[in-house]
């Protein structure tokens, strides 16, 4: 069963005449006209009735704004001597010099020839000029980034308004996206004003389980700022290597991590730090504990439950001692265990600037814990595991709120079955909880428990999903004989979230109005298993992109409908974008497709 | 439920000792040993049993070789001025020149440290000596690549004898794997024969639905060529583009190709198809038709059906045009047609060496010929769809044929439910059918039928499935909860298929031992709806190297039983080399798993 979302009609192919006038399909082309340039707009609106969505094409900002104003397909040429003034900010200043540069010389070409007429009478555009209301306002939790962008056909200046310096990189990034062509264009009778619907808009990245170069990261945060994201959450640490270097514990990394080459040192830390804050991207930290810390007997093993053990012993899942290879967990009974973590804790806050912390408290294993002598001691004398995570998030909750942080955690700590705590230990003016299980349910749970939340559901925010299980030897994998039914192998969180899955998932579904105050945002997941470096930007983008314009936009049209249709042409152009910026996304359609808008959609067949 | 393929008991972490042994875990170690050797290794063997996963990993040759003898673990340098020496022929030679360049500068260092003594005072190796026994035989269908390599403790010289100089390029590949470390070490006290299990594998690749640049495809010839794999089938045209230049019928490419940076032109043929000789890889081209022609429209809008229509008119299945988007089949009725189709075929054969010749002939859609005036004339006289088929058939494989072709057809030109032709109008001393439906069902449904088939069922070597439907404006993605059996927006052919999908397939399932003779072999398959060179090499690798052992030297241990378990941690150690060979293939488990060999196991559980 097929049907549309938004029913749209499917275009044929242009005629013939309309190609003549596009002249190569290949190439970029715009009309430089001489005057009187009214009576050939007249003469190509008769002749080529341009279709809406070509229209728009040189208005192909990702994440589409809030509010675009273009009544005529209008532009001008950029002055050779164009600038962009400001007043200085340490960190919006350089992001203008790199703007600069990249209108100056970026010269993309829409697949779409656009039909657009550059006016060869008008002034070309030689000023953006900034203002900024309060160039105060630091990178946090909702700083305003509401901006305004005004690009009038006559003068010479352009307006970029701004509540803050963050907002105005996300109108530079905007003005950015509108410039295209050698020499570079730009749509003029033109206002933007535009504002997130969510204010916490995110990617986490799982640099544990496989390593990833600062490069890397600091390509993800610009392909992130340029997506209109601002929080990059790093998962740092796991089970299977810890690659941060914390000063006053050296050993967790010169032990833990997956060798010398593979550490984040402080200077990488403050140099992505840095580069975030010139991209008004947030760095947040996670050190997963009490679980997920294997890799920190590389250094403690007297800390850690079950550490390097085979991760499913004998015949009954029961036994289970990790959700997946590898093992362990930190001991709470232990204090050295209070003396590291708040080492590293301290370190941490010292290392990123960013007010949220967040403690992961995912997957507590029950078989884990049970695995070392003194917890089950502590059990067979009516201890619960329930009451060892109490002691442990009372032992480092407090500490981390000291340090005039947020703390985030993964929801299990509060909704597990077996292992979590009492809400009393969970102060709801310091807390948020992050859920990833039971898709709009946890989130009705954690909004109705009165906590803030962020959504990064699995069934439509994991973008590791859907590639089946990393375990070797296998048998699932055997059968001679499949399907497209096929279970053998599947992952517990697959099947693939395709960009649409993405795209047409509300996160507030199912809340009331006031709970749906409490989903501060979401973030897409990428763990690590079946991930690195050499497919880091494929399994990102453009999937994350999706993410990204429902979490700023939304992802209804002015009628109420979801716009995923629309969605699918103006995101072949991004990608296409994204690529020749230097982000390897992974194609969605047949460059036919993008040649051809809408012809590649589905409609009602049955 | 889970359960071993091949029981394996998980190793528990090695113990303190051996990793004092081993240095940094992260570093590559060798034992250069002073004499008396004997002693020495008489203590390692004591105190520190080597594992026999450990044993083997300087002899971690992908494909795994049908037969490695190497009694004990030594091994050598290879001198400073190591050479390889060969009698002159035009595509060996300069394979040597690539190998001895490899082999003195690749430097690789395993992810395991191997247990291997290296030993000082046997003499470094000079020379690996070449001799083959018929250097003429050509690079085509059958040609024998038995190869066997003896490497002894004492001499200065390695020898590597073959049948052909394919088979000396097979077995340059195995040394040029056998070698690691800086300065280059390789094991010695070695003897290999090898050859393959079947004689037909390979990739088949669709350039159409997005380009490929000739760099790309090189880069995969010379992956292939390390993964012992002998075809690259080069599936060039289909509807949605046309980017081969055919020097008697250029308006194809000029016309229906995506932009004059997107065509192949007949020195870009040449220059592939000498590099795919020079790697001991046939390059065999595919001309999709009569179906899968919509670009052909371009040029020639007279001899196609349906072209450039919206695929899935109406509201009803049965007016579907085309499998997915776009539309366009060759008419059979139109003279014009086999004009067009021969210059092309002629063209191709002279452009491509190579013998086989694929001629497509799949998905024909009764919508997408009902919809030509002409067409419809014929059925409406009494004419069926079939009948169209054979004309087609016959009116273009007898010149194939007579071209000394082998003709590949995709398998529904005989097994498709409506569109198929009789079996007489196939010889099947010059047809090969390729399978790709119904899994091992149509294979033997093909050998019964008398045919050699090439395996490429699409529940096991299709390697885009599992990134669900492309298709724009899809409500299915609608739904706002979701789950593990979630079926919106599956495509035809989900779910993804891992390497241990691929590698435990075996393509001669249900087959009689005589008609096991007629699978010449497989070929994975990269549809390009959602891919294109941003993604390539991380889609292909390593799950083709799954293929590739499995076709080489079968997917058992000489008990009979799957070794997918002792291959993964093979398999991890070869994406790795591959990696740093430049080929961006995609990991398979996280670093950790591979440090700790059978940790990441799945295990019997319940």
């Amino acid at each position: 069963m097929i049907s549309t979302a938004t029913p749209t009609k499917p275009k044929q192919k242009k005629a013939i005449e309309m190609r003549i006038c596009e002249g190569k399909k290949s190439m970029f082309q715009v009309f430089v006209l001489p005057i009187p340039k009214f009576a050939i707009i007249l003469c190509l609106t008769l002749i080529f009735p341009p279709p809406a969505a070509s229209l728009k094409s040189a208005v192909n900002v990702w994440p589409k704004p809030r509010l675009v104003s273009w009544p005529r397909p209008l532009a001008k040429f950029l002055s050779a001597n164009f600038t962009i003034d400001s007043s200085y900010h340490q960190h919006l200043t350089p992001a203008i010099n790199r703007y600069l540069g990249l209108v100056r010389t970026e010269h993309y070409h829409p697949l779409i020839t656009p039909f657009v007429i550059v006016s060869a009478s008008a002034p070309p555009l030689q000023t953006l000029s900034i203002n900024v209301i309060d160039l105060a306002v630091p990178l946090q939790h909702v700083a305003n980034e509401t901006y305004s962008l005004s690009i009038s056909e006559a003068g010479e200046t352009a307006y970029l308004t701004a509540e803050t310096a963050w907002g105005a990189m996300r109108g530079l990034e905007t003005f950015s996206q509108l410039v295209w062509g050698n020499p570079p264009a730009v749509p003029v009778g033109l206002y933007i004003w535009d504002a997130p619907l969510f204010a916490h808009r995110g990617i986490m990245l799982d640099t544990s389980r496989n390593y990833y170069r600062v490069e890397d990261i600091l390509r993800t945060i610009e392909a992130m700022s340029a997506n209109k994201l601002n929080v990059f959450h790093w998962h740092i640490t796991d089970s299977h290597s810890f690659p941060l270097m914390v000063p006053s514990e050296p050993e967790l990394a010169a032990k833990g991590s997956y060798g010398p080459d593979m550490i984040y040192s402080p200077s990488d830390v403050a140099k992505i730090v840095q580069f975030g804050m010139e991209h008004g991207v947030r760095v947040l930290p996670e050190i997963d504990s009490p679980g997920h810390t294997g890799s920190w007997a590389e250094a403690y093993p007297e800390i850690v439950a079950c550490a390097n053990m085979f991760w499913l012993p004998g015949s009954n899942g029961a036994d289970q001692l990790a959700a997946e290879p590898g093992t362990g967990h930190l001991n709470p009974l232990n204090q050295k265990t209070y003396e590291v973590l708040k080492n590293v804790i301290r370190d941490a806050s010292n290392m990123f600037t960013e007010t949220f912390y967040h403690g992961g408290a995912d997957e507590i294993i029950p078989g884990c814990w049970k695995a070392d002598p003194t917890i089950r001691s502590f059990l067979s004398n009516g201890g619960t595991l329930s009451q060892l995570l109490e002691k442990f998030i009372n032992s480092t909750l407090p500490y981390i709120i000291s340090l005039n942080r947020t703390v985030v955690y993964w929801e299990d700590v509060l909704l597990n079955d077996v292992v979590k705590v009492d809400s009393s230990f969970l102060p709801r003016e310091h807390t948020i909880l992050q859920t990833w299980n039971n898709g709009s349910n946890n989130t009705k749970k954690i909004v109705e428990a009165g906590y803030r939340t962020i959504v990064s559901s699995s069934e439509f925010y994991y973008l590791d999903c859907g590639h089946r299980d990393f375990l070797g030897n296998d048998s699932r994998y055997d059968p001679q004989t499949t399907g497209q039914d096929s279970k053998e192998g599947a992952s517990w969180c697959d099947p693939f979230k395709t960009w649409q899955t993405i795209y047409n998932y509300d996160i507030t579904f199912g809340l009331s109005e006031d709970e749906a105050k409490l989903v501060i945002g979401g973030e897409v997941a990428l763990w690590s298993e079946q991930a690195d470096p050499t497919v880091l930007d494929g399994r990102l983008w453009p999937r994350t992109s999706a993410m990204a314009e429902t979490l700023w936009s939304g992802n209804r049209n002015e009628a109420g409908r979801k716009r995923s249709g629309e969605a699918t042409d103006r995101l072949n152009e991004w990608r296409y974008r994204m690529v020749s910026r230097g982000v390897k996304a992974e194609p969605i359609q047949p460059l036919w497709c993008i040649r051809n808008p809408g012809m590649c959609n589905a409609v009602q067949s049955f």
